[in-house]
């Protein structure tokens, strides 16, 4: 019975004089809020959007992004968060796969706009419709099964694939992060990760039902983050652990008073220990924590609480036992369950995992079975079910918090017409967490370099996805019997050097 | 997909070694608590227990009654708690009525042997069938929509009512009680208010999904009570008010050490301000907490913390705000929201909201409607939506912890046969909360003692709903234009004299 009109709800009619957000020199109360919401919604509804219609979404961070993700679910509209730093041509796939009627955008998007009936611009056309709407009631006859939002993630096939997320899913990640990060009303959301990912925005959810605030940063750089943090309070931030990297070497460089921070939770990929040490060195009462999830989950699926605290003992790289209600398992490929120690797929349960893919019912039969997601990483449990991931089944590379797809990358290596083989993977790097590694064997007789392949790449995918560097290899690459590339070879030879 | 399967079989992987419960001289683990569980759910399905069957427990609080509560739901089977205050008729009724197979007692009760097939004595059969089944796989193909437990309770109707809670609304309970009450894996939970009450055992789902644990003692003794706290490291605890009166009377009188008590937490009637300035007097480190809820809300409906900080404001007398997932209304009778400060019933609409009354549609159909649980309380709601409950508009007596139906009593002293007329009302009592009062007028020509009507009236209803003292009347009572009996002008005259 419960959606996502709820909390706005309740943290107007509770906490309606609170500030709800305060985005750069604009501070907004629930009550404010929440009306704005209702008028974003009522806008849309007479330009034509009705229930269930998409709604593509295009901008930095910031208190529009969180109205938006409220207002638009709690009045049946689908909400499609873009990944900004995507190409034109994936854009506009996501735009046209998800048949979204409207953009809203903070910046031009001129290949966008013929795929759609209207165009928001949020610099003027946004505070408009705000300010010319009455206010619509929300949450008419909407159900917890309702789809409240499409998050595309890329995927094995190549071409990104929409996550559908119910209200019913979004309420579950709403307790999941209350207990994981034992919010409360008097918390304060750095709001500094990107908010078009799940993961940067959902925790809003159960901080409205408390009554806390956001503040929040257009994208994220570390000296601003940090400044906020002192500034405002922050009493919560969850950076991707690229971000943690830069935070710990700017408060190196410069100390600001970081007292009011009671939790570091860091996730989105694997982290080094060493990082987690010098995070507690640089942040000594802050409470780190490691949290473990994907897209399809929406929530937290493991968490290590205190993290500083395992240093040095054997849960130091786990990322932690199940979130409260979720259940995991580790299975064999015939899908028995593995043993203590014994690594295999890891797979999830949840009231907060996805129903399937937006118009994909073969990638939905594949990923989900029985209740379970299965999410193509592998990892070992040990005899108190603290989950270890050793590795991406979905031959994927996690750099700076973002998926990247190894096969959407050689997909684009294999449309220049020079290259005959390519192979990408992922490789240790200190910035990134893992960096975009290519090796390219061209056609005989032709030739290629890699800055034409990097070019040739940046128009057709986003720049986080183009490999850092593409050796160009006359050798064919080695292959597994049935003709596979074996990338892990390629790797081990590529790290011995 | 969520099922209360999964905290017990989280509980038994995450936190197998730690205690799970201690009961007297007996402590057991997760992982024995679990196995226990699997063996009481085999043990019944070979008397022929299966999925969907009721059965009924008749017991003090302890162990056993946890391994009930989430053993026979996790096989699929259906807990119907007795309350061990009521009379044999009325015992008779519930196990009649749920079509219990199996009674699981602590206590003789031959007027209920002949209503099920088999009677497991705690005593003896208990103990040989967990030691003689080999645990059965639980969760077999559980939907969270299955009916977990049966709560009977009081109405309007007279007759008891069964309040279907399923899988669902104990898993969206658990939630609820972890937030309400900032639950975590250090909390130590005293078990000693009636477990046969939802609002008793409901919070142990949370707990095992955090790794808590529970001290449990037969019945409320408030020494006891304390020496436990003290012995244990107690943390929580969760009383109704008339245990909290005697709670602080025995610390008053011989102080223990409680300081690890960190939440005493009073739900179940309205409490006397003055209780709360006494209670923060004698536990000055302890948070106090007012809760208020419902059988059929099954959680926690709204909450006041830190109660001890209204104390001389505005909210002192306030049960709260809505808790995390709770929707609330205050309406009038034509079904329209009440203004703020305006009295109105009360109605909640939440994930943990019973789903009906057991075989009783015409009852569902009355107290639910949209989706809403209407209370039949009266309050009102202030501008930030703290409730003031100020009636109980299905003429309940809260005595004690205890709900009593006035009409409930009004029928028992209308089955003898020299009563013509009867009101039942509550009236403040310093120990009760409130007491259960009684004005009868005798036929004409026809007298009738107070003791003679006690003694009626134990023959038939729970000693708790026995008026505490009945006035015999000649004077016929005053009716409204219907012809309906004004209670409230014979209680306004009670009170005054």
């Amino acid at each position: 019975m419960i959606t996502l009109a709820d909390p706005l709800e309740h943290a107007h009619s509770c906490f309606g004089a609170r500030v709800a957000v305060i985005d750069g020199e604009c501070s907004i109360t629930y009550a404010e809020f929440a009306e704005r919401c209702a008028r974003l919604a009522a806008g849309l509804t007479a330009l034509g959007v009705q229930r269930g219609d998409r709604v593509a979404l295009l901008s930095a961070n910031g208190h529009r992004y969180m109205e938006a993700y409220f207002g638009l679910p709690a009045a049946g509209m689908v909400l499609v968060p873009l990944n900004t730093r995507l190409a034109p041509t994936e854009l506009a796939h996501i735009v046209e796969h998800s048949g979204a009627r409207v953009l809203i955008t903070d910046r031009p998007a001129e290949s966008l706009a013929g795929l759609v009936r209207h165009v928001i611009m949020i610099a003027d056309d946004y505070e408009r419709l705000i300010e010319e709407s009455p206010p619509q009631p929300l949450a008419v006859e909407l159900s917890p099964t309702d789809v409240a939002a499409l998050y595309y993630t890329g995927g094995t096939t190549g071409l990104p694939k929409g996550v559908m997320l119910t209200h019913g899913n979004l309420i579950a990640n709403a307790f999941n992060k209350i207990i994981a990060c034992s919010l409360d009303g008097t918390d304060v959301f750095l709001g500094a990760p990107a908010m078009f990912h799940v993961a940067g925005i959902a925790p809003l959810t159960g901080l409205a039902w408390l009554g806390g605030r956001t503040v929040t940063v257009p994208m994220f750089d570390p000296a601003l983050c940090l400044d906020v943090i002192a500034l405002h309070g922050v009493t919560i931030f969850l950076p991707v652990p690229t971000m943690l990297a830069a935070l710990v070497a700017e408060q190196r460089r410069q100390p600001r008073d970081v007292s009011s921070l009671r939790l570091l939770g860091h996730a989105g990929s694997a982290i080094a220990v060493e990082l987690i040490r010098q995070a507690h060195e640089v942040f000594p009462d802050t409470e780190l924590a490691q949290f473990y999830g994907a897209t399809e989950t929406s929530s937290v699926v493991t968490r290590l609480r205190h993290e500083e605290a395992t240093l040095g003992t054997a849960l130091a790289g786990s990322c932690g036992q199940p979130a409260v209600g979720v259940a995991i398992r580790t299975i064999r490929p015939d899908g028995q369950e593995c043993d203590v120690g014994e690594v295999g797929e890891v797979i999830v349960r949840s009231n907060a995992v996805t129903i399937g893919y937006w118009n994909d019912a073969a990638a939905t039969a594949a990923a989900l079975r029985d209740g379970w997601y299965h999410t193509g990483d592998l990892g070992y449990l040990d005899d108190s079910r603290y989950l270890f991931v050793v590795d991406r089944a979905k031959d994927m590379i996690v750099s700076g918090g973002e998926n990247v797809y190894s096969v959407e990358v050689e997909d684009a290596l294999y449309r220049h017409a020079a290259v005959a083989e390519a192979a990408v993977f992922g490789v240790p790097d200190e910035k990134w967490g893992e960096a975009v590694h290519a090796i390219v064997v061209p056609h005989p007789g032709m030739s290629v370099t890699q800055e034409e392949l990097r070019a040739h790449c940046r128009e057709l995918i986003a720049g986080y996805k183009v490999p850092k560097a593409i050796d160009v290899s006359s050798e064919p690459l080695p292959k597994s019997g049935p003709g596979k590339i074996l990338k892990r070879v390629l790797r081990d030879r590529f790290l011995n050097g």
